[in-house]
């Protein structure tokens, strides 16, 4: 964490200096009459995006939801590796280490052979396979996710504060209207207010408003898909067992009646099953089932069987039907338009997907889409990037949402199936067929499936055998490093936070350790002198030097070897308005940390190579170090100049 | 963390349940009449103790300051892993982590022999050696460690908050009295109430009011001891330099005019230099010399040759004299009279000792000596032991206390003696022999150099043998585990909560591993059943079997080895309104940590032990675990039966 870089403050270093713009502004309530970006329903594909954009005193946001207050209790609770990581950007990875569970170990149950009506254990699973992450997967109460994020909003420059008790009515985008182009008309639905109509003009609109979206439905888009006919019901509850596994994430197929998943939560005590239920009719809903929660607990305490479950608090239930549904477009701009038309308007999360919960996947999916949106929009709105960049949030997040549903689809339907009562597994489903389905994803639950196809934005994999491990398309994998100018031991992939900025990761080849004309110390000179330069063509005049692109350099040699004096001065940048020297961007490999980072992520240890990272943590680019022409011509396919 | 097991609330697990004596009562800012403990000042000491006491809903506490308003600047920074250990007891060790500047490398310079005007780097040590502590020493200004002291004060079920501006006048102890037998005399300080005079009686008084004491005056006590007559000043400072070991803990011999001390700080550009100053005379204060702090700069830039200094903002500055000065008794009990009278009136902190700030050990032994005293407070007033205990206060940190009064005298001299000219070096200090001293007392600075000796609390060594490696008087050394009913790998010192509680950690022998007659079982046996139990005889009658003796397992198998269903009940006990099972008292060895805890702590693998850890943390006793008699003697001889 760095600060006090204009001064000393005496106050929590998380409570940013207040933007300029809302020095001595009175606080009010109402809606104002225009925002760079309306963002509609504060879930947690909404409290992402508004958290991102809040970081930049530039940006005027405005979030809307139609509940009266902040959410008190959630529905999701799973919270992926990939997920932990982009927390960590925002400052609270920490606060949600210590305060969920952890998911350690999966076990498997099935029917008894022996005593077909008993339940046994028949497997273990690792959950997090070692070294994906260096964060486990966790589980913890959505309602909490928001708290963290409206932290972040309030201590964060604008002070952004959602607006409640406000429903969307419509949305108008005025095509012809050289600014604020978008209208939306909302009506108050909170107390003392209700029935008042407010009227706002955006920039842009982002529909963050769940599975009913309105904002979606304005943009005359739909959900397609399909369902299985399967109702389940879904618990959190305080209870007394015997059964051995209830705090390990469980998957049981009996017998008697159905299948459950155990998820157990923070506090050590709170424990959430998912429960089947019944087979429903074509095209019945679960809701005229009337199903109560003395039904769901009855089913509970068969599939146990021969444990006894005694509930003794039921803190939240539903059921629910199972359904695959996505939008084929993400924005407001048909696929045949888009080479002629700039999106207005975008739906995230369960607006453009619904699925079944309990691969854990919604709300983790929901917050990579309007993470995804969140620093293009910034980009554009602060004339960084061309409008254009806008296009490539629909065409990456629609395509990874769809290999979500697939996913989703074969997953629900083995959960939903009988054990297989023979070897040869007919009549249902294999439980070690089942455990194996489950192993076999387990990167793509954790949230590193995603990898986004060569675009603009993501280069070619023409230099990739120069980092094996670092996949362009997919997100920057961390590992230990030693910060060279206090000896620290730090995550390298820490270095990116919810900022905005391009991470510029330089590792040096083996000899490469000194201020001289080749490596690290030539592409430094290049980004400081040439003309080409993006450093010089994309940041804006009067601003620090790595406001747009943050550089850093990891060498081999250790610490004590590397002289700090020798360094290029881009590596030791003067910044803020006393011109202090920025002491942390040289790194280099953890002589502790056998493998190293070269090994661990297949870096050419002879020629080194440069790793640019966008501001949502991906690989955009894998580059030698001296391809300064490659690199000033990837930057120059979607970024705005200066000049 | 441990939450829900009263049942689901949506709020931060951190804010506690309100205790019931403060439900539906007004809040006021006037002092009330009376309290269990009155605590005078909000340094580190009393908000230790404050914070401690406020974890008990039936304690009330009253903590009071002369100054208007919580900390904005302090003045100690240095926080060592000792402290780490304790904070992590206050749940808040992971804001210091993310916040504060870590300490990871000591440089040493000294003058360059061929150009003795320049310093030259002629050494580095590790900070703090691998394995001493699961937390690295830490700088973090002390402000911020306050705020998370009131943080959790407020938080607490006591939402306890300091009075402000309040000045003691005197303190009467009336020995006749039964109870509340010390009245004490405040003046309003504050504004608008200037003059007003309140009086509030208390069972217990604690001067943590710094220095100049009122409390300690009040008890007719003083500190005694000499003074080095060698002025040093102090300044944290944004600077530009190019003196390469800016971001490091840095000691420098000059020929320049003198040594100086560089401590980085917390956020990457503030860093604060010790820098000596004028050599005074007999009896003659620093005040005398009206130094400035231009002085202190030209000093600083001077030593620092031929490197450069650019001062851009001076944030905090002093000049002090070092002395090193004790109070020869912490309470107010005159060393005759032990036997005969039970202390009312204490003293912690600055009031007790002063020495100089530069080994960082201020605030430290300060925090120390009243979490030493908060849980014993507690016991007494809860009627869980003999008022007897309260005099392990002073006997045990008066005498570690004199400890550091030894080590600070030495290390000052040298840190305020000139470099050696030459290699015998006659006329000043070896810098080779000063880097050698610091080094040796790497451990003393890190906090673990206190080891309380033999005394009711603290059992013989008879039975050190069996845990070579957790030593009896010292504090309880964490190592890695895994917890057996999830999988997690948790550090086992992380059970320590600030909650007045006993931790009795059972390790297992070898082939212990199930319910039975011996080892772990039978231990678990006496301790459920016997009249000689501990758990039976010091347990309120309506709590849960936990709250004073919190008994741990750890066996050597693997998890998977392990079923939790033939552990002993004590081990999976249940607790709260609905008798839900606490999960986390099991654990074993992690295989994946080599070598493992039953190694790295010397515990014998044949037999096993029990380790007796107080809620300070510190190791009582290490027995077999067989030894139920002397566990129950152990206990006898302090603690109250609830009988």
């Amino acid at each position: 964490m760095q600060f006090f870089l204009n001064g000393f403050f005496g106050r929590d270093p998380k409570l940013r200096e207040i933007a300029p713009r809302l020095k001595d502004k009175p606080v009010s309530g109402d809606l104002p009459a225009q925002a760079d970006v309306l963002i509609v329903g504060c879930g947690p594909a909404g409290l992402t995006l508004a958290a991102q954009l809040s970081a930049f005193p530039d940006i005027h946001t405005v979030i809307v939801d139609v509940k009266e207050g902040p959410l008190e209790l959630g529905q999701a609770d799973g919270i992926a590796c990939r997920t932990m990581e982009m927390f960590q950007a925002f400052d609270f990875a920490d606060q949600v280490l210590l305060e969920s569970c952890w998911i350690n170990e999966v076990t498997f149950w099935k029917p008894d052979p022996n005593q077909p009506q008993n339940i046994m254990r028949h497997g273990r699973v690792q959950d997090t396979e070692d070294g994906l992450s260096e964060f486990p997967h966790v589980v913890l109460n959505q309602a909490r996710v928001h708290d963290f994020y409206l932290e972040f909003m309030r201590n964060s420059p604008n002070r952004l504060a959602p607006h409640y008790g406000r429903k969307l009515l419509d949305l108008q985008v005025d095509a012809s209207a050289t600014d604020h182009p978008v209208t939306a008309r909302l009506e108050r639905v909170d107390t003392h207010h209700d029935g008042q109509v407010e009227m706002i003009r955006a920039r842009y609109v982002v529909g963050c408003d769940g599975a009913r979206s309105a904002v979606r439905k304005s943009m005359g888009l739909e959900l397609v898909g399909d369902a299985a006919n399967q109702a389940w019901g879904v618990m959190d509850i305080l209870a007394v067992t015997d059964f051995p596994d209830i705090r390990y994430k469980v998957a049981i197929q009996s017998n008697n009646g159905g299948n459950l998943l155990i998820i157990p939560r923070e506090g050590g005590y709170l424990v959430r099953l998912y429960v089947e239920m019944d087979k429903l009719g074509e095209d019945e809903r679960v809701a005229q089932r009337q199903i109560t929660v003395d039904r769901l607990i009855a089913a509970a305490q068969s599939i146990f069987h021969p444990y006894t479950l005694e509930v003794k608090e039921v803190v939240w239930w539903s059921v629910y039907e199972i359904g695959h549904r996505i939008c084929d477009k993400y924005d407001d701009v048909p696929a045949e338009k888009v080479h002629s038309r700039q999106p207005r308007v975008f739906i995230a999360g369960d607006a453009c997907h619904t699925h079944s919960p309990k691969a854990g996947q919604g709300m983790n999916f929901s917050m990579q889409d309007s993470f995804n949106l969140g620093w293009k929009l910034a980009a554009v709105l602060r004339r960084q990037c061309l409008p254009d960049l806008l296009h490539s949030y629909s065409a990456e997040r629609q395509s990874v949402g769809n290999d979500l549903i697939t996913f989703d689809r074969e997953w629900a339907k083995m959960i939903s199936d009988k054990p297989a009562q023979n070897q040869q597994g007919s009549g249902g489903v294999d439980p070690k067929e089942f455990q194996k389905y489950f192993e076999k994803h387990l990167r793509f639950t954790a949230g590193m499936g995603t990898q986004y196809q060569p675009s603009s934005l993501t280069g070619p994999s023409t230099h990739q055998h120069l980092a094996s491990g670092l996949l362009v398309g997919m997100r920057f994998h961390s590992a230990p490093v030693i910060r060279i100018t206090d000896a620290k031991r730090v995550q390298l992939g820490h270095a990116a936070k919810a900022d905005g900025r391009w991470r510029l990761y330089a590792f040096a080849g083996a000899d490469d350790h000194r201020n001289d004309s080749k490596g690290v110390g030539a592409l430094c000179k290049f980004l400081e002198q040439s003309a080409d330069s993006p450093l010089r063509l994309y940041t804006p005049p009067g601003q620090d030097i790595d406001s747009v692109f943050d550089l850093r350099a990891i060498f081999q040699q250790a610490h004590h070897e590397l002289a700090i004096e020798s360094m290029p001065a881009l590596l030791l940048p003067r910044k803020g308005r006393y011109g202090l020297r920025d002491y942390e961007k040289v790194f280099c490999a953890d002589p502790k940390s056998e493998p190293d980072i070269f090994d661990l992520r297949g870096i050419d240890r002879t020629q080194g190579c440069l790793v640019l990272v966008r501001p949502d943590q991906y690989i955009a680019h894998v580059l030698p170090l001296n391809a300064h022409r490659e690199l000033a011509g990837f930057f120059a396919g979607f970024m705005l100049s200066n000049q």
